[in-house]
């Protein structure tokens, strides 16, 4: 009945005896979460408790341990996977995922990203070099004047033009309206470039809303959809693009994420969680705080989420790293030297401000990235 | 059009400067996510920017922002308020969510809690002293052995019979079977003692099987539900909290929600996390680690979470903290000390391993706590 098994990586802080107790007890939490004394003998003991793979050290002061665990105790949910993974030792500290190894078997549980890096060029029609992307913003403006910035963005060649995750359905710039007039500002200077920049609504919401949204957003002509699977649940993501009825890319935010990576001995790897589950969700595009910006990311955990994002993992698309957060325009060079063709820049104050001219300043980026 | 404001105390590490500087871009990052100079003057920067209230030192290297947002930032919604919170702000370090001050106006906008308290008692039927919960384990069993054990427990008067968290719909023992016979097996036990045991079973799915899940365990004769928001996310709890269809009490689980926590200078104090938020979502009682377990929770942290649960917060009831992880018998007269009567005590280990005789157990533990 029970056969394949999918193994997770942890690192665990301590010395050889602390961690190896750690990863015993691991063994044990994360799937029968009852003492070895009570673990009954035979198919419990044998294919239920998660099993110790390998234990080796890190540092002088770190151990990893790989840990596989039956297919089976996954029930094929992506839920419970992540619980099988992290439930209950999240609470503990000094344990992190440091990586997935997922099984065929296991990956073939979830569909995957449906358009990765090669359809999402496709649909803007862009074959190489670096993607570009700006959000609308900030929260307070009506829809008239955020219409008026995408129509202007697009103009100026910006590929993807998104929400600003804050913006959701708040009275003063109610989601349908928005969208409404977005999306058509988008198709407009569309028809005048004669390219494809697609626009992203937000469509983070309630559980009983976000279908919904996707929808209505889809319908009126959006080009793809931005969620914040922090807010909405990571299951969230997985089925809307399991949904037959949606078929647009979905790009995902990493809002309330963040507290998951802030410490380098617990929760989750930079690339677990912003490149092997995002593909496990099925985005197609990751948004994370690039190195260097506001937020507090080092060179070598972007690069650990862009290969994460990008590295083969069993049938699943490759999907595009976008780094964003105080992107300024001098880091461009940097910037393509680090991540190389495949990524989408998110460039958002250095649009509005490089000149008052934002049909000029999306051309001028452009041509940073080899693209004019 | 914007009035009523809602105000978040953050924890921020460093120098006064430092600490100052980091309340000052909270209340950009947070509402607008654009630098002071392109703050549009009038309406943005008087309503929608969050407004720096109070200042004050904590220690000599932390102090306290009490920061207030227009409610209309939030749109009704509980992920966008969430996002509000803590959205990109939990991507840097050192800032934590120590307390949340809702208004009226926004407390209103969800339903609460509709048990709490006194409806898990009434339903019950024991008006005081504290409760006792076990859980039904380890995974691997078959339905057959986990009813028969639901039955041995409701016997020995255990009010709350829970599902492992780790339980949910795997082939070994799938959620249909299993909730069907636990129901059962505790509804005869209730018939023989004349006592009203809740069994609780666990229905942390994917999106679209959650409510299908609830649904079925209510008709099938469940007494209260099991839900892990840090899976399914936080708003799916809520939707069933919100559900008119759904009737039953909802206990929330901790699983992948620990990383929030570990680090006292990041994420959300407990008390944000285990019990204001917990609220917010609807839930009835609330897991966490007790202290001296084999988590990491201090006795100061779990006061901290039951005092969230039960004190005043706008219209919403009061609701069950609901410590366990290694509670050994021993422990008992410390607990009721610490959490007095308003407690559900969910004991796992303890009432397995006290001797074989696991109806005898559950009438031990009971007067243990005073109710013989």
């Amino acid at each position: 009945m029970i056969g394949e098994r999918f193994q997770v990586i942890y690192h665990l802080s301590g010395t050889e005896a602390v961690a190896l107790e750690k990863a015993q007890t691991i063994c044990l939490e994360q799937t029968v979460e009852v003492g070895q004394e009570l673990v009954p003998n035979g198919f419990i003991k044998e294919h239920i408790v998660g099993r110790l793979e390998q234990f080796s050290p890190v540092t002088s002061n770190c151990y990893a341990a790989t840990i596989s665990y039956a297919v089976e105790t996954a029930a094929g949910e992506l839920t419970q996977l992540l619980n099988v993974i992290f439930g209950n030792t999240s609470i503990k500290p000094e344990i992190r995922v440091q990586q997935l190894i997922l099984s065929e078997k296991l990956l073939a549980q979830f569909g995957g990203p449906r358009f990765g890096i090669a359809g999402l060029r496709q649909l803007i029609g862009v074959a190489e070099k670096p993607l570009l992307c700006t959000a609308l913003k900030p929260m307070g403006k009506s829809v008239i004047e955020l219409a008026g910035l995408a129509y202007q963005f697009a103009l100026g060649g910006v590929d993807l033009i998104k929400d600003d995750h804050g913006l959701t359905n708040q009275p003063f710039c109610p989601f349908t309206e928005r969208v409404k007039a977005c999306s058509e500002a988008v198709h407009r200077a569309n028809r005048q470039t004669g390219k494809h920049c697609l626009y992203v609504p937000n469509i983070t919401a309630p559980c009983h809303q976000l279908r919904e949204r996707a929808i209505y957003a889809q319908e009126i002509g959006a080009g793809a959809l931005l969620i914040a699977p922090g807010l909405t649940g990571f299951d969230s993501l997985r089925a809307l693009a399991a949904d037959d009825a949606i078929r647009l890319p979905l790009i995902s935010h990493p809002a309330f994420l963040g507290t998951m990576v802030t410490h380098p001995a617990n929760g989750l790897a930079h690339g677990v969680l912003f490149g092997q589950l995002q593909r496990l969700m099925g985005a197609d595009a990751v948004i994370y705080p690039n190195y260097g910006g506001r937020f507090g990311f080092t060179r070598e955990e972007c690069q650990s989420i862009a290969a994460s994002c990008r590295e083969p993992m069993g049938h699943y698309l490759p999907i595009f790293p976008m780094p964003g957060g105080g992107m300024s325009l001098e880091k461009i060079p940097d910037l393509l030297n680090e991540y190389g063709n495949e990524v989408v820049l998110l460039v958002g104050g250095a649009l509005y401000t490089r000149s008052p001219d934002i049909v000029d300043n999306g051309r001028y980026i452009l041509s940073l990235v080899g693209r004019s």
